[in-house]
């Protein structure tokens, strides 16, 4: 499969030697490179836009390209993500019954065309049956119950062969969540067809086939590798951001952001978290234009309008209570909690993808799917609260208990008051399902992942959290129900006044878990901001997330994500991870004391024979030129791709090149004998200013070099004269080694 | 004055060699040996801490210090802003009139303690008398009101003249914003006093004072400020910061987040605010850390509660209005109105500071403060608009026409429906008043910066932008009514409707001409949409100010602050500036082709008495060591104070160290005649990794070196060979040269 994705289409009119200066698959780009690239470009564009008036309107149709990308990616991000959440919805709602008016209608877009609904009970109508009612007649009794479950299976086991079927037949890209890949695309790395239009397609039908199948996976990070390919897209379309690598991670970036804008309806938030979460360089022009196009793409979600006018975001979050700082000890609580689960979840689920690796499992990820599907459906049916979907039982767990709510989880029992009532009946069977749904959502959560349908980690987590905070909630509002004449509950929590409301300890929860997986911080309490709309809210998520994280960072000290590219070995420069150890650069670099000489060319006296004896006698992407052998001064750096074009360039089309014609770097030609055939020039392709450092440096400013220019590789010298090369996957492998980790589990090419 | 601010303390103890390592005042920092010291210390302590149990007792403990001076940070900066804003509240009031039940209340409090108040008329009470009442017995007649206006003049130029007293006698940093001087402090610049603890008293002081005076100045840019005072003073208690001159100035990023935040309550948007206006480098720790202090600060001021329980931030905005896309055209238009107002402003006020500069004025800080608040109290007070405070006007301005505003500029004829009256005679007399002060302010507020008193820029602009809104939403209000059956308007602008929200047009308008003058985006649109707290806000925020910005920086590329630094001439290298010259490293460097050779030392080979007459002919503060003269093959770099600090450490305590004595930075000693003096050996003080380039590196790439890894200087080379070298400030010269301002006016020491 080719999606003809991140890679640099090779244009003959633009570039006068096909071939030079693209970058291979699985190889780290340089970004001062495409950097200086881009500056070259923009120079000539402002020189010739002097010229003449058209140069002058293509010179402002270029500065203002970036924007209309913006535009379009917001644009296209936004009605995926609506197409996306209309047939969820939909074949969701399918696994229960389906409508008679129309079989495309939803549960409740089938009920609200009816007149027979009542305010109370919308999801009652006549014109939804289901498959019971449809089959039996009969929506009562063991065999309607029966056959509804069976249903629900059906569908279930369908949807997930379906969704992995396709991602095994056409898009193994489209697996996971595809965060981690995109986190190393936007440091850096190459991956081909990884953000193609097929990769686009096949992931947006397996994603809505995996959510709707009742998988415990979320659409929140699919969302984000969505978004990152409608981007990758659209930048075909444009030269500026077609032809520089740089330039196109910072549209990705922005990308990113669209997706989690879209996901929770967060636009600050969803640039927060590309900016804390996901990119590797975030400029303040990427600032600006991410926010621009996550606030396009939130407002075409919106108004394309799949949750319904007059809710408030995905979760239909609406409730206005205040809190009191007493219950940051709850609060707090339940960042322990979340930071628990976090560090559980990861090693858990890392320790089960080694498994998968090792064992027959992973050699046949249908049967794994439909393995995991069957359970969980299995498992799911018999409780309302996991037979729901993810983000629907979340939006019950964020609802406050009004007077209108008949729901069981406000079942109190009717007081004389409407606040602090003491728990009924009814309440209590919500909490044994809730606890049951609960420890199910905790265990299925671990093994779902990895397996080779899109999945989410959002959701998932978020319900594990939300589950245990609203637990906690409700208890604390019994305990304050029970002990009002408690010193510390009097004067905020008399019985006259509802005082603590379950509804924020869920989305509280709901923020440690995912903070705990996750260890975002600012972006998640932004996004949760967002999401309830409520400022007075940010002070408990803060407390939340920041205890979940250090919790989570106590037992595993890398998030899900990264996590997730350590198994998969991608060359990953983390951008926190600080090196403690003394080691020197002379420490890192190669060659070893062991190994064979440094490969370099001289600026003259080489043969053509010579030079390309050595190209092929080695694999490095690319050579050092030095003075001489003898002073080993360093004149510049020749890249490989280069080379070989240029050598093959020069044998076609020059006349007496020979493999005994002396290639020449330096300036000016020595004289030499007469007969001697004619000198190949080859200082063009000479890189004059490669970066070098002294053998002396310290490996933490070093990577530090590495981490903020971008390089892709670095000399070394000592006392001026050249001794070898460090290049990022060096770097890379030397961080594993100091982290006791195999460095040869980095994937390398 | 010496508030013993940016500077490092020496401290013997910790400190071998005293005066080592210091850097002089308007010197630039190193980031790169800051960062690696930082490190060196966390690797020690975290070595000592598996000896002993104290040890990693205080090794948590350090882990933990950033959080806790965050914390006091935070409490601190809340405390400061509230106490300033009761201040400013009470003295505001105090040029109207006094309490008679006390003196230090102030109007609102005066008459929110009485029982005589009714709910509309809350600001008139038998215990709050103006002066003229009090000194002639009645509040009619034009005697009153020459009596009310002569004790406004008279407090307005007391409060004036003490706070221009108190900046010249005791603190002259603490005129300004502060800004420009915190933006170039984060940029690496020592700038010793500037946050000391005697600016945080004067600036405090001062400000209280400079914005009662009703001088059209905002207590916003001092807020941050103070904010960085505080944090500053607060480091010194903390070993970790106070060493650290790079770890210093991530306290200061989070509060500069912390000063806005408790400006506008708005603590996401102080952090984007740091984030994209004001810090140089700021690390993902940075925005976790200074969320947190932010959202500290604005619990302790809202516990403090200046602003009266129940309101909804400083400006106290609270309408639920929506918008028509069409309506997007006047946003755009008041984006437009920002960007002139913004780059007018930014000419005028710039052109006015260089006349004050060549003229007598600039001499007599103290008249001019006099004259201008002399103007400005005079023609203030006849319009109630400009009469009162710039907050107040900004909350008015912001303050929805609902059923029971009484105020004029709601004052539209009583009709069948609520909505869209047609404008009474109140609303008519109230648009004259408001376009007179919309004239006043924009004249009064170009010629009132740059005076010797605290100031900032953000209220003043807002008012500009909230008044033109607020005429221009009246306009479409007025508009809408009288033409409801036009197709535009006809769907969703119906008689019975209420369509146009003249409060977000004020709200928008605003935005737009603080956006023009100081060019945020990002951040102004998330400040004011916590201010608002309705996302629906967001989008013609966004409008708005994006408009203002392309508008503004057609006429003046950069914005206000970016102008206070180019005309005070800090030496700042801007993060955004694209290099487009095609310049080389050997273009910039020094020594000019003219100039003497660089002055270097050698590893080997020269006498004591040559390196000291040699540093004492030089004022360089440093030398690069070569191999030998004729190689110039760079071995490292040594430090002036160091080189002077451990010659003189050699001369007192190492015996036989004369003049005559070599001075060795090689690691073997070479061998010497049997009578020679000792040699003197200084490997230890040389840095053997100093950062190099090539002289054929292109100036846009060195520039983006200099700027990510926040270099003091580089050495450049030739083929191995020693060249020449390049200070920041080489740098920043050519910065200004190439975009043809006088690179002399680069402030240098």
């Amino acid at each position: 499969m080719n999606g003809g994705g991140a890679g640099k289409l090779a244009d003959p009119k633009e570039d006068p030697l096909p071939g030079v200066d693209t970058y291979k698959n699985f190889n780290t780009i340089d970004w001062v490179r495409e950097k200086s690239k881009g500056r070259d470009r923009l120079r000539e564009i402002h020189s010739k836009s002097k010229e003449s008036l058209w140069a002058l309107l293509l010179s402002i149709s270029d500065a203002f390209s970036g924007w209309l990308l913006m535009l379009l990616v917001g644009l296209m991000a936004g009605a995926v993500a609506a197409a996306i959440d209309i047939t969820t919805h939909w074949l969701t709602d399918m696994k229960d019954g389906v409508c008679l008016v129309g079989f495309w209608f939803n549960h409740e877009h089938c009920c609200s065309t009816s007149n027979q609904t009542t305010f109370l009970e919308w999801d009652r109508c006549p014109q939804w049956q289901s498959w019971a009612q449809l089959i039996t007649g009969t929506s009562q009794g063991g065999f309607a119950y029966m056959v509804d479950y069976l249903m629900y299976m059906f569908w279930a086991l369908l949807f997930a062969f379906l969704a992995v079927a396709l991602v095994g037949a056409f898009g193994s890209h489209a697996s996971g969540s595809g965060i981690p890949e995109i986190k190393t695309i936007l440091s850096g790395f190459i991956f081909r067809g990884f953000l193609g239009k097929w990769t686009l397609v096949i992931k947006t039908v397996t994603m809505v086939l995996a959510v709707s199948s009742g998988l415990a996976v979320g659409k929140e990070g699919p969302l984000v590798h969505v978004a990152c390919c409608c981007a990758n897209v659209l930048c075909h379309h444009f030269t500026k951001f077609r032809q520089n690598e740089a330039k196109r991670r910072e549209v990705l970036s922005a990308a990113a952001a669209v997706g989690v804008s879209v996901a929770f309806e967060a636009p600050i938030g969803g640039v927060l978290f590309s900016l804390e979460e996901v990119s590797y360089y975030f400029s303040l022009k990427t600032l600006c234009r991410s926010f621009f196009a996550a606030l396009v793409a939130a407002y075409t979600l919106h108004s394309i309008n799949p949750f319904g006018s007059g809710r408030h975001g995905p979760f239909d979050v609406n409730f206005h209570a205040d809190w009191h700082p007493v219950e940051l000890a709850p609060f707090i609580l339940l960042g322990i909690f979340g930071g628990l689960w976090g560090a559980l979840f990861i090693k858990a689920n890392i320790a089960w993808c080694h498994t998968r690796k090792s064992t027959r499992l992973g050699r046949c990820p249908v049967t794994e799917v439909l393995l995991v599907m069957a359970l969980t459906a299995l498992l799911a049916f018999p409780n309302i609260y996991t037979r729901m979907s993810g983000e629907e039982l979340l939006s019950k767990l964020f609802d406050d208990c009004s007077l209108f709510n008949s729901s069981l989880l406000c079942g109190y029992q009717q007081g004389n008051s409407a606040a602090s009532r003491p728990a009924g009946e009814g309440l209590r069977t919500a909490l044994w399902q809730l606890a049951l749904a609960l420890l199910f959502k905790m265990i299925i959560t671990i093994i779902t992942f990895g397996i080779k349908v899109p999945s989410g980690v959002f959701i998932p987590s978020m319900v594990v959290g939300a589950i245990a905070g609203r637990l906690l909630g409700v208890g604390m509002k019994q305990l304050a129900y029970h002990h009002h004449d408690w010193m510390l509950s009097r004067d905020w929590c008399s019985p006259r006044r509802d005082c603590i409301t379950p509804a924020l300890y869920a989305v509280v929860g709901a923020a440690a878990c995912l903070g705990g997986v996750t260890r975002m911080t600012v972006s998640l309490v932004v996004i949760m901001f967002e999401v309830t709309g409520r400022r007075e809210h940010i002070m408990p998520l803060l407390a939340a997330t920041m205890t979940s994280k250090w919790v989570a960072g106590a037992f595993v000290r890398v998030g899900f994500d990264e996590a997730l590219i350590r198994l998969k070995g991608y060359p990953f420069l983390e951008p926190k991870d600080e090196i403690e150890h003394r080691s020197l650069a002379k420490d890192v670099m190669r060659p070893r004391k062991s190994d064979p000489a440094l490969a370099v060319l001289t600026q003259d006296g080489m043969t053509l024979g010579q030079v390309e004896a050595l190209v092929k006698s080695t694999c490095f992407s690319g050579f050092p030129v030095v003075v001489s052998q003898q002073s080993k001064r360093l004149v510049g750096f020749v890249l490989r791709r280069d080379l070989l074009v240029a050598i093959d360039d020069a044998r076609r089309r020059q006349k007496g090149v020979v493999s005994a014609s002396q290639v020449l770097f330096r300036q000016h030609a020595p004289t030499q004998p007469p007969k001697a055939p004619p000198h190949l020039r080859l200082r063009d392709i000479l890189d004059l200013s490669p970066f070098t450092i002294s053998d002396r440096m310290p490996m933490g400013i070093t990577v530090d070099i590495f981490r903020k220019l971008g390089l892709r590789q670095c000399l070394v010298t000592h006392n001026g004269r050249l001794l070898g090369i460090i290049t990022k996957k060096d770097i890379v492998k030397h961080m594993a080694q100091i982290a006791n980790r195999d460095p040869d589990s980095v994937f390398l090419n």
